[in-house]
């Protein structure tokens, strides 16, 4: 098995200018100095690895880090510990969609705005419940509807309840010039976004809104014949991202980036 | 809106050689002239085309045709007057998999074998449950999942209960070398299919498996913006992957296509 091609982290992005001079959302758009981010799936991997990035990379810039199980979540929670109120850790849950609205709700009530969502949350296998099929016949439905419920329709519902926010911040504070939203993927997907817009049913059921998974906890199990060298740190990885994200322009609006920023075709 | 995409009907194809001559399949593989055909989803639209092409265009071929309710499958019964033995229609509702497995069954017993399948089932929307779309703040997690079942998981679990009898089919009785599988889809979709083979959930949360959008009833209240002469006819649209899936070659497994041939990259 030949699995170098999810060795390299990819994304797709979305860049909003913000609105922030409507009425509306004016009292809504305090300019953070340094910005702020969410990294959605942040207790481990590379999720962590973006908060601590730009915790360390941006001194001025705030990140709200959310996880399933704060409490269990030492390494933001060592984070926390040096960062203090840069750092806000939040309870999220992307099959819960209670949690995602109370997370919108903490971020409203505390920033007003936001100006980068990554959404690193996903899942490969559950010891006992989701394992990578090896042949078509292990395929179960209720594996395939789980992972479709954690991998896509999760990170879709987050950017649906964090979307107003994201519009009101666009790149204020920042050195951008437009908010961004990164889904991290993996190149055994692919996104279908042909930049019509709607239909997201529709096109959801058959578009990549994927997990990266490079020299994470979630891959580990699957690395054995990965070529040495070949397999990159997350800390590689994140430097790679963040790199495209920070120069993220308006026309990147929907494009799907390899590792090095080289655009994908769908 | 721009629809144009969803007017060029395109599929992935996946083809599977014969192992009929393994003992365990042996018994299982007449060679049934002209080959036994399955269309999936087949009682209006696009799947009643196929069937209705395959019939006329093979006088020795046999096709089984699916739907949810045989007895209102008007266009089938008249095929079924016409045809007779021909034509085999049977109930399968591709989110009730009792239903694939019963039909599975009933082609064992009948023919044991199969040369070709195709998936043309799926939804775009349903009147006051499932609509398409306009903007992200319109999705709901409901709508995501249920088009999920049906445009992808559901073709999927057909694949998987059809898959022994394709491998004993192969292409005997056909003028091809393969048995052919072929998911209707739409260039909105992309295809993901690395090769690697497994990781059926995780690969198929993000990967293309769609619905064909040509000029069938599926697509009609969505096409009052398409120019004239860009919709192609469910006729048209038959004939030209038909002309694909008869050329269909081993090297072209996984691949995906578009109306015309060319191939698409994922």
């Amino acid at each position: 098995m030949n699995l170098l091609p999810l060795n390299h982290p990819m994304f797709a992005a979305r860049t909003l200018r913000s609105f922030a001079r409507s009425p509306t959302f004016s009292s809504l758009s305090p300019n953070w100095e340094g910005g702020v981010s969410m990294v959605q799936g942040a207790s481990r991997g590379i999720g962590l690895e973006f908060v601590k990035h730009l915790l360390e990379n941006n001194e001025k810039g705030h990140v709200v880090a959310t996880c399933r199980n704060p409490g269990q979540a030492t390494g933001l929670l060592e984070l926390k510990n040096k960062f203090d109120e840069r750092l806000c850790i939040l309870e999220l849950d992307v099959t819960n969609e209670t949690t995602i609205k109370a997370s919108a709700k903490s971020i409203e009530e505390r920033y007003g705005s936001l100006n980068l969502l990554i959404n690193a949350s996903g899942i490969l296998s559950i010891p006992n419940v989701l394992l990578p099929e090896t042949t078509l016949n292990k395929v179960e439905k209720s594996s395939l509807l789980h992972a479709y419920e954690v991998n896509a329709v999760g990170p879709i519902l987050v950017i649906k309840h964090l979307w107003p926010f994201l519009k009101a911040g666009g790149g204020s504070g920042t050195e951008r010039e437009v908010a961004v939203v990164a889904n991290i993927s993996a190149r055994v997907g692919s996104i279908g976004d042909n930049r019509l817009g709607g239909w997201h049913s529709y096109r959801a059921s058959k578009t990549a809104l994927n997990q990266c998974t490079v020299d994470t906890d979630l891959s580990r199990p699957f690395q054995r014949n990965v070529p040495e060298g070949k397999l990159f740190t997350k800390e590689f990885s994140v430097q790679k991202l963040m790199t495209i994200i920070n120069n993220a322009k308006s026309q990147d609006n929907g494009k799907f980036f390899a590792w090095d920023g080289q655009e994908i075709p769908w």
